[in-house]
């Protein structure tokens, strides 16, 4: 049997799209892009359009969207709220097409929409995303949006446990380093997951701006089946 | 007392020259060009001409230069040898000045050339460049040169090694994911570093390639106290 290629990347500036067209790819932005996106869909929205530029969710707003946008943690003036996953309650967004502008999450997954799947994984819906990839026949990229084009810790450590997910099913290989760098260190993290993401960046980030509120949540796992995917350039709740 | 930065980049590609004009860079290529440029130094070398382009390695070679040159580990035919650090015997380098250039490596070193100081760092001369940089009072980035712009193993775990000497010395500071992750890998290779190198794809294709005789030497710690340092696009053998 040949086994399908698994392998990971750990910034959107690594990422090679002509080498992944006909692979599922799975975007990774825990705190709290991948974390919000998936709350939404959970909490029933219809539609998320992703937009890189602000200008763009400006206009957007200006034409009656409800508009999510932040950058560096901070909501936009216009916009109607940011990025906690908190902000995506079921009041707000059931049955609503949100467009979603956020510092590091929305210009890498119009990156990667050259590729055969681009799904949202996140620790909340890890399960589904897992059991998802193994019933495909597919080669599979974990794309860590990392922060600002630099490893991040917590996606790492996600991308890490979704890798020994799919490695024990024994339908992968891998020859990637580092995929198997983000095993090790999921394996270093996954005791005490919350501690360990005591020392990333991030974590210290979003506790000076008293935006970690929702941190405990954002390492949750399998609170929704929810598989946030990609289709013509707008996110969809579920793949099928 | 205010402490110095320490910084770790898993990819050239990662590199922003701007953020540290004011560092000292400390270029990491275990596989093989680190180790070799280190050797070449330790077996008397003169000087090492870091050459990126085939073209110009060859112009070199024209004008009676002793040239090591490689592509994907196999030797250019106008070159004198190759990347294995047994290739850079007393008989062959003393004295000499030396045109090199690899895959990775001597790109990576024209790149970090704007920095207030670049130098090459080895498992085999880790000790003199910790001691060494621990007294300089001056921010450093540990640059991994990865493989083809990927992150890799067997970098990440010596900038692992050298971030923990140099961290425990409590002059530095760090905010950066990618040397806690380095240090955290390091933890868990350096009881058994030969058995966990095992996992890096480097080392396979060296299996691969039978360019492998190297492999034990080019983890074996301080057989050497000389540190390359970058002087005017040149590499010498000693900082002072």
């Amino acid at each position: 049997m040949i086994k399908r290629k698994l392998e990971t990347c750990f910034s959107p500036a690594l990422f090679e799209p002509e080498e992944h067209v006909d692979s599922i790819v799975v975007i990774i932005d825990i705190l709290r892009a991948s974390s919000a996106i998936v709350t939404a869909f959970e909490n029933g929205a219809s539609k998320i359009i992703p937009v890189a530029d602000v200008k763009g969710a400006k206009d957007y707003k200006s034409r009656g969207y409800l508009v999510a946008a932040e950058r560096d943690g901070f909501v936009l003036d216009f916009a109607d709220f940011g990025n906690s996953p908190f902000n995506f309650t079921r009041e707000k967004v059931e049955g609503k097409t949100i467009v979603y502008s956020t510092t590091n999450g929305t210009g890498i997954i119009n990156l990667a929409s050259g590729s055969y799947m681009t799904l949202i994984g996140s620790f909340l819906n890890i399960g589904a995303i897992t059991r998802f990839l193994i019933n495909q026949e597919k080669d599979v990229l974990l794309l860590c949006a990392g922060w600002k084009n630099k490893f991040n810790i917590e996606d790492t450590v996600c991308s890490g446990a979704i890798a020994e997910k799919l490695m024990s099913s024994n339908l992968y290989s891998t020859n990637c380093d580092s995929t198997k760098g983000a095993i090790d260190l999921w394996s270093l993290a996954c005791n005490d997951l919350i501690g360990y993401i005591e020392k990333a960046a991030q974590r210290t980030r979003l506790r000076d701006k008293k935006l970690d509120e929702c941190l405990e949540y954002c390492f949750t796992t399998d609170i929704t089946d929810k598989i946030p995917v990609m289709k013509e350039g707008v996110l969809v709740g579920n793949i099928y």
